[in-house]
Parts: C-alpha cells; structure tokens; sequence
C-alpha cells in the first residue's frame, strides 16, 4: 500500500517490471523491492509517499473483482466470531462468488486451518481463485467446482458457511459434515428464506437457532457538527446461525 | 459443555474430583476425563447428555466474571476485523476491565500473535487473569498493571483497541507504538468522547479515521409469525477506528 | 394536569366532589372548578402546583386503561400524516382495541369528522368508550359493535385503519368503503401478515401500496455525556399503506 | 391528481385555460372543471383516467418547489402528534423555509386555528407562500419576514416549532410565547445543537425534556422475495421536544 499525505492512498500489487502511474506521478515496482514497510520513497513528480503494509480489508474490499453481491464487513466479522472460525479451524463455504468471505474465513484460519469453498459456476471460481491469490490467501483454501446441495467431501469440519439461494437444501449435508459442537451460519437477503432455514435446521435437530441482522451507522465527526452521515445501507442480509450438539 | 435435550446446555470447567449438580442431575467431572467432544453419557438420574467443545462466545459470555460493562460480540467482531488483528497480530489493549474483549482478541491472534493489556485497578487485573484461564486463551496474553496514558512499553504493533474514558489521553502513545499501517480501534459510550478522540487523532496524524455504530436486530423465527424482537439493545457505544499511515 | 416542581405532574379527571391524594398532599377537585389554565394552587401541605390543559398524549398514554396491545405515537403518527386523516375526515376503523389509536384519530378528525370504530369484543368497547370519554373525544366516535370482515355500513369514507389480526380479510369491505382517492392503513405485527396483506391490496386494485416500519431511537442528552438510551423498542408493528386511485 | 392505470398519477394544478400534457395524451384543464372527484375521463389519445382528491401528502412532497433541506414525513408527523398541534391549535413555526413542515402544520389546525411562520430570507417566504398557496392552506398560515431570535409576537400559543440553525437563541422567546402546557419542538441536524438547546431548554425552566429521532426502513414486499429495501435515509434530523409546564 502506497500512503501520500492528506489521506491518499492504493493498494498495489507487486508485479516485477510493472509501472504505477498515480494522479502524484509514476512509480517503478522495482523500485519498491526490497524496501520495508515504513520507508520513504518519491514518484517522477517527486511527490512523497510510505510504503505500508495493508490491512485485510484494505485488500478484500479495493483490490478484489467484484462479480457478484457480496458479503459486507459489518456481517462477515459478526458471521466469523459466532461460529468461532479461527485460527487452525476448518471450514465449508458455499457459494464461493467473489470470494470476499472466503478471503475473511482464509485470514482468520491461518497458519493451520483450511477453508473448502463450493462453487458451481466456473467463472466465479476463476475469479476468486485470482481474488484469493491477491491477497496471498490462497494457501488456506480449497476451491470446489461443485454443487453442495449434492454433499459435503469433508468431515468433522467446525463451521460450516453458507451465503448461497437455497441453504436449506444443503442444510442435511451441512449437519453431516460438522463435528460436534460445529456452527452453522447462513446469509440470506429475504425473510422468506429465513423462515424456510430456520424450518429445516430445526427438523434436522440443529439447536441454539438464531436469527440477527447487522445494521452499521456512520457518523461524521467534526466539531459542533456530528451527526449520523445521511446515507446508510438499510438492508444487506439476514444471518441465520445455529449449532449441531 | 453438556448439552441436553431441547437445546439446554452448560459449560463447565473441567476440574479433577468436581461434581456438577444440574436439573437433569448430577455428574461427575472424572467421568468427564479421557471422554472425546461427541460421546454420549449419562447423569445419576439416567438423563442423557453429549460432551461438546464450546465455541469462543460459549465460554467468553457465559462463563466469564462480569465486573464491569462489557463489550458486546457485535461490537468485538467488527473491532477485529476492522483492526485486521488475526493470527499472529501484537495487539496492545487498554483497560482490560473483565477481560471479555481480551479473550476475543486473545483468540484470534494465536497460534504466534500477543495481546498486551494494560489496567490500573488490580482487582479487574484478577478477574481478568482468571477469566483468561478458564477460557485457556492466558498464554497469548499478558496483563500489565499500568496507565496507558503513561505510555506503552511495546514497539511495532499491529493494533491499539482502547476501550476507556479517556481514550485520547493515550492516542500519543498509541501513534507511537503502532507500525506504520497499524490500526487503532476505540470503543466510546459517548458522542462527546467520540469528538474529542477523532480531534485527537486528527491532530496526531492519524489517517482514515472512521465513526462507525453497530447494531443488532434479532429475529423471532416461526412459521406465520415471524417479526423482530420486541426488546433491543438501543446502544452500547460507538467506534472509532483510525489508521497510521 | 397539576404540575408540580422538578417535573413531577398528575393527569387528572375533573368529577365534582372528588379528592385527589399525592406525595405532594391532599386537592379537592371542587377547588379546581372555576380555575383557569396557568393559575397556581397550593395542596394541603402547602405544596404548589399549576393547572395546566393536559396534551393529547398526556390523556392518552398516561390516563387510559390498557387491556390490549396499544398503538405506539410513533406509528400512530404516521398513520395519520400518511392516510391524510385531518379535520373533517371521516373514518373507519378496526378493531377498537384499548381505543389508543381511535382517541389520536378522534382528535385530528375534529371538528366536524367522524371515526367508525369496529370491535368485536364487547369488553373492549366498554373500556374504549370510557378511555374516549376520559379524553372527552367520544362526540367524534361512533362504536360498533361487529366483526369489520362482514362489511363496512359506511361509505365514501377518507380513510379505513386496520389494526386486526387478519385485516387481508376485510380489504374488499374497505375498498368499497373508501372514496376515490381514500386511504389504507393497517398496523401488522409480523412479516407474514404484511406479505398477505400486500398480496390481497394488489388484487383488489390497491395503488401506491407501500410498506414502512418506524423505529425511535432516544437519547439522554448531558453536556458530555450524550448518548443514545441503552434500551429501545425493537419492533412494534410493520404498516401497511395503500391508496384507492 | 389524475391517475391512470398500473400505478401512474399525476397531482395538477387547476388553472382555467391551461393544457396539460402527459405521456399519455395531453388534458384540457377547462374540461376537468365541474366534474368530481372519482370520475373517469380520456386524453386526446384515449387513454383512461380518474380524477382523484390527492392527500396531503400527494402535494406536499410532489408539487411543491424545494429550495431548502425540508422536514421528512417521518419527523414531521412525530412533530405534530407530540405537540399536539391539531384543530384549532395557534402555532408558531420557524423558519419557513419552502413551506413544508408549515403546510403539514396548517393542514391540521383547520378550521379554526393559525400557523405564525417566522422567516427571515425574502426569497424562502416566496417560494413558501406560492407552496401553501398551491395546497389550498395558505389562508391558515400568517407569513412573517422577521428574525425570530428578536421575539415572537404572539401570546398564549399552543406549539413552537423550531427548525433553524440556532434554536437555541430563540427559547427565550418561544418560553414567554407559549401558554401554560404549550408544547416545544426542535428539529436539529447535528448532536451538538441538541445538546445546546437542551441545556438552554433546562435553563429556561422548561419540562418533559425529551430527545428522540425517528428513522424509516421501507420494505420491498413480493411472495417470497420480502426484505428490507436496500437504500435507507441514515440521518434527517434530531428532535427535542419540551413543555412549558
């Protein structure tokens, strides 16, 4: 990541031979090689920058194709603490889409977990495998060309993850495939399809159900003129979670 | 954790020589012993009952001594992600209060990362020590009896989470203790601390500082009948989050 | 309304004869008669409090017997704005219920509207009519006695409000019961009755329906200490809104 | 307002001589005259349409001409129900602005009551009285091209309503305006001139204090595809409401 002053900065991939061209003028990647984090370079234009380091999010939600809805910050950090992915946690995923969640479950999984994404449309599953690999993830996953409502390879695995239309048809599976004490956890848009997980997760004996949606406020904060910011997202999904135990 | 019939359950500490006295009747924790997550037994009054790994928020909200507020699962996740602390990440954090977020960060740093914790009143110090213990997640920590606005001991780190009254009395020390890249995340009650904190930080140099508010809805999900919840928690705090860059 | 000092106040009825008793002392109602709004009494421990005409929701939230679940002012206010219901309209509504909603209606209709009000349940009428007369709001009602899904005696009425279990069976009797250009309103506690409701609106020819939800947020406000409340309403009712065009 | 089929209407204007046109034909306003609410005419293209008496709200937020931020729906109803404001009440409103929350005002305190409307900015009481002008409300309301902050020249009043940058000015006067059990009500952007106002409110002996914000979620309502729409207004305003007691 390339920080200027006032707030400017990009995620940059470090591609040998290649040339960055900012609005702060040109930058040479063999120039960045070699360097740390934390030092201090200048473009063509002599404009100064910091090479950092980036974060997570910094990666997934800038630097990522984007060719499907996907999963927001604000519920793929809730989806992973109550399943309790973590580090050295396996984990079924489906759908794979963008590969947005699945770039959260890899980070969180490191060094010994391993996540098993499904995904039936081949052209998703290019797109997240580049995804993954930009963000050096793609160590920890395991891409499926494969519909998981006709089962689940893994076994005793301890969450299972599913962000697709029809959960509820791969819920048996899903029950199968967990260890005990596993967690289930689902992201749906419609209310409707809420109803017809928590009715299959209930008859397939899954217990702790829950059903929670995340909402974010943005503020802006300046003095003597705080206030909520005007736009908000008013609806990304619905999270149905639940445990087999 | 023992779990029950119809989704009762409870997590217990696994002491050599205890007896667990529940309604469905009493157990013997050296029956416990040698016995795999999974396997089945049964009380002295025949009720059946399965051993399962409890999940991070089983053992973090359920088992941990509360003396102060707390912070919410809503609120911690979205720390974590936002700060990006994951395994390996060095993360100072001040107050340490009952140790709740602690042990969330705690986890997600191992199996390399560190969690430096940093309270003056040495009897949450206790509480918190004890709470790690149980939750087994003491060894990634370590408690410092200290006034983070005096300063912080550690160099480099990847994440500051400050959750205390006065938050910019110790954003200095945070600026200087972070890596280039680092994160601070503040957890704050008040709007009023909120505009103090993002001054304070605006001044310091911080960069890509962001207001954000958390909240959860949750949903009562029966065929026919389905609605939000009549209670909700109206707030908990806000969070600023903030990056050196 | 007595108002006494630091906020404390009393809604009162005025009944020739009666004796008021507080913490604040004894007041014979006979020595409120004559006085006019604004002027200062004393009780009979010499405590002094001012008479002063009660608002409409002081009357109804505060003095009003409550059997049923009531309409909160939030949404009963926007009902109102909604569905146009002002002076001079005339409008049905079903059921009574504790008749919060037909008192906000009653008010706004004055003076020369008029509200239909339809409940089944004979013990709620009773405790409707008293609450409205409590109001002295009962001139503008008209309280019937009959399940609203039978038919609606009135005609070109402004707006029809349903706060009923099943109001998609009543939709046909309240079509034919608006004017061109009258107003549908229904108060609906969950999803599933709001997509039923939605469903039978667009088979009857219902134009602009749209779905709304009002949520209040509170807050305490301390120089330095402002915050949101801890405690909110999650949920009240979904409302149902629809035009006959 | 002329609706035609699947939804399309339009609120117009009655001027003698005028053409109207649409896309579905043009419309003689001469040959709109003398006919009544609920009949059916065509266009010059044969296209069917009713005439229909538009609510309220129909003109408010379709044909008025909109120079400021004005006051939502959701607030303004809140405004009128918590104030009290109905038939026959006399408010005082500041300021103008294009009229909105001014015509909602004037719309309930029909027949017999007044709304004084305090603006200082020329070119807003135009656009304002054209606007009430426009609903037919304009003979309710009494324009006042006069700073409010320099005092209010009515007396006993029933509401005070403040949507301006420094309400917190005016209180002075709003306090000495209103009669006994008068209702006050701010509508404010930012926190910080919540907390102004509310302290200049104590200070001034106001009472039943109360700050509240009222936000709207929209919900997208199809057989099994109902949720949340997606876009939501995150902020319009704060609103401090107080009584004179």
């Amino acid at each position: 990541m390339l920080c200027f002053n006032e707030g400017r900065y990009y995620v940059v991939r470090v591609v040998r031979g290649n040339i960055l061209s900012f609005n702060e003028g040109i930058v040479k990647v063999d120039d960045l090689l070699g360097k740390r984090y934390g030092e201090t370079l200048y473009t063509h234009l002599g404009v100064r920058f910091t090479i950092t380091k980036p974060a997570i999010l910094d990666v997934v939600y800038r630097k990522f194709t984007r060719r499907t809805q996907v999963v927001y910050p604000k519920d793929a950090a809730f989806i992973v603490l109550k399943t309790g992915v973590g580090p050295g946690s396996r984990v079924v995923e489906a759908g794979t889409g963008s590969g947005y969640l699945t770039a959260v479950l890899a980070y969180f999984v490191r060094p010994d977990g391993k996540v098993y994404t499904y995904e039936v449309r081949g052209e998703f599953l290019d797109i997240a495998r580049r995804n993954l690999s930009i963000a050096e993830l793609d160590r920890w996953v395991v891409f499926k060309k494969k519909d998981v409502r006709q089962g689940i390879d893994e076994e005793e695995v301890d969450a299972v993850v599913l962000d697709m239309a029809e959960p509820w048809s791969a819920l048996k599976h899903a029950y199968s495939a967990l260890r005990s004490g596993g967690s289930l956890a689902c992201f749906l848009p419609t209310i409707n399809q809420v109803e017809r997980t928590v009715e299959e997760a209930r008859e397939l004996g899954f217990a702790m159900i829950e059903v929670d949606e995340i909402l974010m406020r943005r503020y802006k904060v300046k003095r003597g003129e705080t206030r909520p910011e005007a736009r908000m997202r008013g609806h990304t999904g619905f999270l149905v979670f639940a445990r087999k135990l």
